[in-house]
């Protein structure tokens, strides 16, 4: 059975549409400019006087916690775990805080894994499979299987990498 | 650069010697029968009657804040950090509450690492690199670099297997 490494944010946890949720739920109302994401991270796209205090938020407790679930992602990786061996690998170990946020999230929307497939690492260059989905390409430094990108505002300027734009199309290429 | 995967608990941390603190300080003078680890666990050791508060224990919040170092860990593992990509690998996902208190302790008692080097998984079998200490042989399950046993009284009973007695040992061989 081949193994899908599956990275958590921005890939099966929307996080940047969290925090523009945190954002506006706290009063404020500047305007997100997508248009300076790539390249970068989607926090380029706060107001800038704001950037230091978004960043700041991503270590509290509690903000990977509530994070909202990408579309469809729930029941396609329901599937993938039937064909595939499955491992959810997230760099979670520079947010302290979010370790077990992160775990508390995965068992309340993923409830048919189970905690042998998930890994927290900081560098992803000592995990080894057969696919690789995630939206940061240094995450697929010395990684030896097949990497996808999956697609979001802060990487759409990269190229030279297969896509994935949606779970609907993890699912027509994995399934 | 080669890489070395180290285990935490039983190879780093003396996890035995920390509950067998607590079982002390909370009153308990039931005698530890080393003679009963091998081939399982050192719950074993515990008398039975108090086996499953032992097990229960290790769910607790705190628990692996406070374990003592092993003997000569931090200073050889500070040398291996100059000539090794070192990583340490702890299977700590099936002790949610485990997960801030071990990278705490990290934080504490290794200094000198930073956090791109640890790894907290469910099976190490997602891991890869070229050397791996560890004292559970089940992982070293599809490890396709070199294994070493790093010895304790659950698994004095194993052959067939690199050991590695104490720090002084693993200096020893690579330093």
């Amino acid at each position: 059975m081949e193994s899908i490494i599956i990275d958590m944010d921005e890939v099966m946890a929307d996080t940047m549409r969290g925090m523009i949720n945190w954002y506006r739920e706290n009063g404020y109302d500047g305007a997100i400019d997508f248009g300076k994401m790539p390249g970068g991270s989607w926090i380029k796209g706060f107001p800038e006087q704001h950037q230091a205090m978004v960043r700041s938020h991503i270590f509290d407790p509690g903000f990977f916690r509530n994070l909202p679930v990408m579309k469809d992602c729930a029941e396609v990786i329901e599937q993938l775990n039937k064909k595939y061996r499955v491992f959810i690998v997230s760099a979670a170990m520079e947010f302290p805080h979010s370790l077990k946020d992160k775990l508390d999230w995965l068992n309340e929307h993923f409830t048919f894994l189970t905690w042998q497939q998930f890994v927290f690492c900081g560098s992803k260059s000592i995990v080894q499979g057969d696919h690789m989905i995630d939206d940061l390409v240094r995450n697929f430094t010395g990684f030896k299987g097949k990497p996808y990108l999956f697609s979001g505002p802060h990487n759409s300027e990269i190229s030279g990498y297969d896509r994935l734009n949606s779970w609907k199309e993890v699912a027509a290429v994995f399934l």
